[in-house]
């Protein structure tokens, strides 16, 4: 099968990280570019750890463009240190990158990309969705260029991590959001009900650490810091897999196991509710009926297996 | 032990109904008085609803207090004759009630009876919380008066019933419902979780039917209307157990079997949001750590017998 192309957009970001090493392990997908965003770290911060992550996997043929400093509404809120370290790699050191990131903007090399494989594109996000909102704003047309758009972000019947039902990627650009998720194309939502119900834990980090490999062994270290974080959310030292675990579904090497095709809206009032994706699963207990002009699968569940696949797929690297 | 008092608010309704004959049924307490409010059916009919019904029991000697018309903001939307009938009660017939309503408006008679039982009035509600907010703003000091609330209303992790995440009692009037969730008082919120979490099926019914009778009966009859809206939502002929279930628990005949205390705000928004009980779950991985200033028990699970719990006391009526 020829691998189909495939553009990613993240705040790198120590799961960012582990998103990119997958999709740069997976046949099924052509990694054409990436785009940066602000969100764990800033969006030039994040061009520097993407580029130099490629580098690192020997894939600095790549494009990465930076994308949107500022989420559409106010300005970007700052990093996360407490979670991702000062440089949204857990304060790890890499090789400076030789490459620069390219001189377009992220959206726009989006465009780019879905003209140059009209039909064939697929779209990751993992990061707030500043720049496909940019891109749909530059090129109204591109949902039809567009063959899926996978989006790590949301919370459905599960709570929020910003705040009790925003997640961080909508929650940090909720009209941004809003815009991607009205728009006309298919659009798989992977939100915490599924990133959170699983765990890579300290047996899987140390597979990583021993693997003898670059790429690998700099995920193993930075999730030293990412499991002194998640402490405060599991109790022990172990970790979600929010970013990865969209690329397995985006490229096919996770396979959902409850995933309806539901209405979704984005929250952009000012009220307790704002970030929220208000999914609507009413039909639960009907096994999810058709909703007429829903254009938007919300992954529930995956198998149980789910983490060991995904380091599975990162040790092959 | 001394039977409690407790004080009925409600908007009669077939699970109403249920509720209050759950509520006659229970020793453990001591029916001090009835209030309704529009919501299933308008506060009036609702009134000769509980009063018909109440006689049927032979329990006439219950004060019945005619609550709000329309909720806070806006006028009353109207009745739901597909779920509850043109009379509330699935258009069964009832011996016109002998007594009247009181002539006091129920937030009054709430005052009154909290102010007769200092410390010791538990209320519960299964309709809009227009009384009880109108009942706080007459009487700041009520919850320091009233033992403990509670509330069937709202959505935690699940959806809503009227909207993707708004249940029907918060969101007939959200504005109400924000004043009771923020007053200083204990409150057990039962939401969608669990209600819709159990079902009455048609083997209960016929036990009630065949229980020989005059209340039982006269709720298998109009069950009989509300399992023939239920097949939309579950695919069968059956009910969930909205009203009957938080009757239950404020008076100790089921007992939750996962219940955190945690901040709750309602959207007042009007925004996709609007009527949601926002819970703070998000302390789920750690068993729910204390929040501070939380007074707000949210039932999230009950035990797998509560169904057959309700049924049982209903038939020693």
């Amino acid at each position: 099968m020829t691998p189909q192309p495939l553009y990613y957009d993240c705040d790198t970001g120590i799961d960012d990280s582990m998103a990119l090493a997958y999709l740069l392990a997976s046949p099924e997908i052509d990694l054409v570019g990436v785009g940066t965003v602000s969100g764990n770290t800033d969006s030039a911060q994040a061009a520097r750890n993407t580029l130099a992550l490629l580098q690192l996997a020997g894939r600095d043929d790549i494009p990465v463009a930076v994308g949107a400093a500022d989420p559409q509404a106010g300005t970007y809120a700052g990093p996360v240190p407490h979670i991702h370290g000062h440089n949204g790699i857990g304060d790890i050191t890499l090789p400076d990158p030789v490459q620069s990131a390219v001189a377009e903007h992220a959206a726009d090399l989006i465009i780019r990309l879905a003209r140059a494989h009209p039909g064939q594109l697929r779209l990751l996000t993992t990061g707030p969705l500043t720049n496909l909102a940019e891109a749909l704003r530059r090129e109204p047309e591109l949902p039809s260029l567009v063959k899926a758009v996978t989006i790590m972000g949301g919370a459905a019947h599960q709570s929020g991590n910003i705040s009790p039902v925003a997640e961080a990627n909508i929650g940090n650009d909720p009209e941004a959001a809003a815009e991607v998720l009205a728009a006309r194309w298919d659009i798989t939502l992977v939100p915490l009900d599924v990133t959170l119900a699983h765990t890579l834990e300290e047996d899987d980090r140390q597979l990583l650490l021993d693997s003898g490999r670059p790429l690998p062994t700099a995920l193993g270290s930075m999730l030293d810091l990412y499991f002194e974080f998640y402490l405060s959310t599991y109790g022990r030292r172990c970790c979600a897999i929010h970013d990865p675990l969209a690329a397995a579904i985006a490229v096919g090497g996770v396979v959902p196991t409850l995933a309806p095709v539901v209405d979704v809206v984005v929250d952009t009032t000012d009220g307790p509710g704002r970030g929220q994706t208000i999914c609507d699963l009413r039909g639960q207990y009907l096994n999810y009926p058709p909703q007429p002009g829903a254009h938007c699968r919300v992954v529930l569940q995956t198998g149980p297996d789910t983490a060991s696949c995904l380091i599975q797929r990162l040790l092959t690297l």
